[in-house]
């Protein structure tokens, strides 16, 4: 399972301004023969995300363990026959000691102090996490655990409850996983996300980590609070427009309902890419407000939101296989996330083609 | 099923400005004993809701017959076994010889054909509409058909298709459907409306068509609104963020997939309470952006949404037998439809309580 051709990549600056290079002198694995297919996982934070990935990964056979900061969740895991304590250190020294995959999937203003216990008992562990926005988290992880070899990792993937007990196995099936692809990561590290979000059923959109964050602003941040606005203008609209509230004002702000404090969290942690997305609708929505006002007129409005929505629906994505065994992997990749490609297989010289 | 008391409101001034009291001389039902229940049903405009009508009507064992603009559709129902004609004349004679109820199911900017016609072949018919807007209804229904007995309506359901093919028997059920309730509403053809409607299977909601416009300028014409320009601003955001499109753009973005030109003829329609509903968006957006750009927090606006949100869904509405007996009955359901309530059944003197 190890991919000779990822030593090639070793010599290159490492991604983060800062602890670049530390881990050249590590081994590319383990003599145990570990590779990306069934590297250990260790999964810090067990909410909706961080627990169906715990599940999803024991499922595809993976040794895998985690913590929660809450004793309930974590009874409810250990009771489910989960590996699951309350302490993360212990989780962190095991994984530093199985050389696993750790995946913080804690809400980013959480990371911090996971990120702290990470630089004290698994240094320079193998690290990507789960967080809606890369850019502020991965300067938190270059501030915080600057020799953990990261790369980051957002699966599409949500639902409006939140916590263990809402997690499943299949969550991911289906979804997109974006996995960070700006140049001078460390590509043995890119094959274990990638792999382990193979392994979950879903598809990897490789992208810069600036080009993800802008584009989640606009399909992933702004939706919740074009939901939340149009929430609150329906209900001061009081009784008998809540009374009439039909499917385009309940689909509209369907994810109004998510927990307002992770929402709050995520939406805020991408405060720049946010800031243009909302100025974006400004914009579009006071040109609607003008021309209603001017001529009456909301066609050129309405016939636009059409087609961008008929261009969603007639949308189907590109599938590849990621060949890391070519020169420049990552500029490559990146080009097909661009260009809205999914990777769904990975190839390396060791291995050949492996399927999803 | 004759509801005599519904006579003691003859005497009072019709709704519109126009045309009052033309009816005065009219028998307040037809020898055959036709009442509100068993009213012969007369559909001009076969789409969705139309067509639905048509279904629901004849499945609620009602006379009903209707004629679509379009051969096709007409075709299509006829072969269905429905009595449809392309000839809007003669669909309109029929129901004056029936003193049928005439149905106006085409969009706004198509009524002022239909109502120079409701003039010309059925001028004093019972007639209703189901037009998502309802003071520039009765402002064309007054100047085109002044003597038609109107009591405007308004099924609060659709569906992303539109056309015949599109319809089907079951669609208002457990829906909102408004009824005008203004003061010197023809309180006979109210019972007929409402007794259709809830013959459908919906809930009947009583508004004044002021307050109705206002509503639904919120729940249901803004959502259409903010969908456009959020399917807009995501898609400007190129492959990448199509791409990484997930649920809560996708919900958010639904009924962007709704037919351009009927969404927008629906919102234009609207325009005084919508210009009201945009700006209250505009602001709350606006706000939010400050927000966002100052300090960087989004927790007023999420908070304010999530707990907007929360109320629609613990919203139960309280359900009333509508009693057409009793001193002022438009009154009183426009204070129950203020209050979000919903009637589900019809008591007059005649025929005692009438669940739906």
């Amino acid at each position: 399972m190890t991919p000779p051709g990822l030593g090639d990549n070793r010599d290159k600056p490492a991604y983060r301004a800062s602890g670049r290079g530390e881990n050249r002198d590590k081994p590319a694995y383990r003599a145990s023969g570990e590779g990306p297919d069934d590297r250990a996982v260790c999964v810090i934070g067990l909410g909706l995300i961080g627990g169906s990935l715990l599940r999803a990964a024991v499922r595809a056979g993976r040794t895998a363990w985690g913590s929660a900061a809450s004793a309930a969740d974590a009874e409810a895991a250990s009771a489910e026959g989960f590996d699951v304590t309350t302490t993360v250190d212990d989780a962190l020294t095991r994984a530093a000691e199985a050389d696993a995959l750790v995946v913080l999937a804690v809400p980013l203003p959480a990371a911090d102090g996971v990120l702290r216990r990470v630089r004290r008992h698994a240094p320079t562990c193998r690290l990507t996490d789960v967080v809606s926005v890369k850019a502020p988290m991965a300067e938190v992880v270059a501030r915080l655990a600057p020799q953990a070899r990261y790369v980051g990792g957002h699966p599409m993937a949500g639902a409006s409850r939140s916590g263990w007990a809402a997690g499943r196995a299949d969550l991911f099936e289906g979804a997109a996983w974006v996995v960070a692809a700006d140049e001078g990561l460390d590509l043995e590290v890119w094959a274990d996300v990638a792999a382990l979000a193979l392994a979950t059923g879903a598809a990897v959109v490789p992208a810069a980590i600036d080009e993800h964050d802008a584009a989640v602003a606009r399909i992933s941040h702004l939706p919740h609070v074009m939901a939340a606005v149009l929430a609150a203008v329906g209900s001061a609209g009081g009784p008998l427009a809540l009374s009439l509230a039909a499917g385009s004002f309940r689909d509209g702000t369907r994810v109004a309902g998510s927990s307002a404090e992770l929402v709050t969290a995520m939406c805020e942690g991408n405060r720049g890419a946010l800031l243009g997305a909302v100025d974006d609708a400004l914009g579009r929505l006071g040109a609607a407000r003008g021309s209603l006002a001017s001529t009456g007129g909301l066609a050129a409005t309405i016939g636009a939101g059409h087609q961008a929505r008929l261009t969603l629906d007639e949308y189907t994505p590109p599938q590849a296989i990621a060949d890391l065994t070519v020169p420049d992997p990552l500029a490559k990749l990146r080009e097909l996330g661009r260009a809205g490609g999914r990777v769904v297989g990975l190839q390396t010289a060791h291995d050949g083609l492996r399927p999803s």
